[in-house]
């Protein structure tokens, strides 16, 4: 379960994301404007800007399966340098191809882990906390809200670009 | 699992949502403007409104564990009526109420469940793709985007009031 849902599932949203980006890349294109304008939009002037949220979606979905399968050493760092949306593409890719590198016998003692987060003074964390109250909300708190952004400046996105395509049963 | 996530960590971000109105209402007191002027905004004029999304917040949560626990006929109706916050108050206090009637034994079959969605012509998924692909990414959505709403509108919310408590390893 931890693997469908923070590397499985995690993967499936970045993807959703890129689509997402590519409609605001299309967006840009038709209005004559640069893709930056958008990528520096935020919805209040002390928000993170898009190309923040797409930044941190990335790191929560990464250090996220890393932290959950006790491997962060393992995860790519990013220098949170990127201004295009090519190199926020790449991003991306390079974290659907890390979190690929996993399988669910990475997380078979995530539930009853300890997890300690650096940005916490050492506390700890189950790891089942870990992901239920803080991993999951905040992959899709980033990825609603660069959602949101491009929303509110016209791209045409719908609730199915954000949800990506549901497998039914054959 | 999917009492954490669908049932316990769902009420939790009602919770949070309704601790996010309260800094609305206080807000709006300090304007001098009605509430209403915030539950009827929207980031997009073809977006639904505040109002729209918490109801839609507390629909996700409530037929989420509904149709995973296979009890649907047991959620409570609620005729989308609300115009005020003592009304959105109540209407979350419900369905965290019936959240409440919930224990993991619940969910022990869910996973492999097949579960059929009306709004959806009879076509079914498996309840471990419901939760997953479905009802998460939804609830998480429509609570960001009350958020977001809120957000663009100057009320002072943040990231915490959105996560809520988290709690530690003692």
């Amino acid at each position: 379960m931890f693997y469908d849902i923070t590397v499985v599932q995690a993967s499936k949203m970045l993807g959703n994301l890129k689509a997402m980006l590519e409609k605001a890349a299309e967006f840009a294109e038709a209005k004559k404007i640069e893709p930056e304008v958008l990528l520096t939009s935020r919805l209040a002037p002390d928000q993170f800007s898009l190309i923040r949220q797409i930044q941190i979606c990335c790191d929560t979905a990464k250090l996220g399966a890393a932290r959950l399968a006790g491997k962060s050493d393992s995860a790519p760092k990013h220098e949170d340098t990127e201004t295009t949306l090519d190199e926020l593409y790449a991003r991306i890719a390079a974290v659907q191809d890390y979190l690929a590198t996993y399988s669910a016998a990475d997380f078979v003692d995530t539930a009853s882990k300890e997890i300690s987060l650096p940005w916490l003074d050492g506390k700890k964390m189950l790891g089942s906390t870990f992901a239920v109250s803080f991993v999951i909300p905040n992959l899709y708190f980033h990825v609603t809200t660069a959602y949101a952004i491009l929303r509110h400046n016209g791209v045409d996105v719908g609730k199915l670009d954000y949800l990506g395509s549901i497998p039914f049963v054959e």
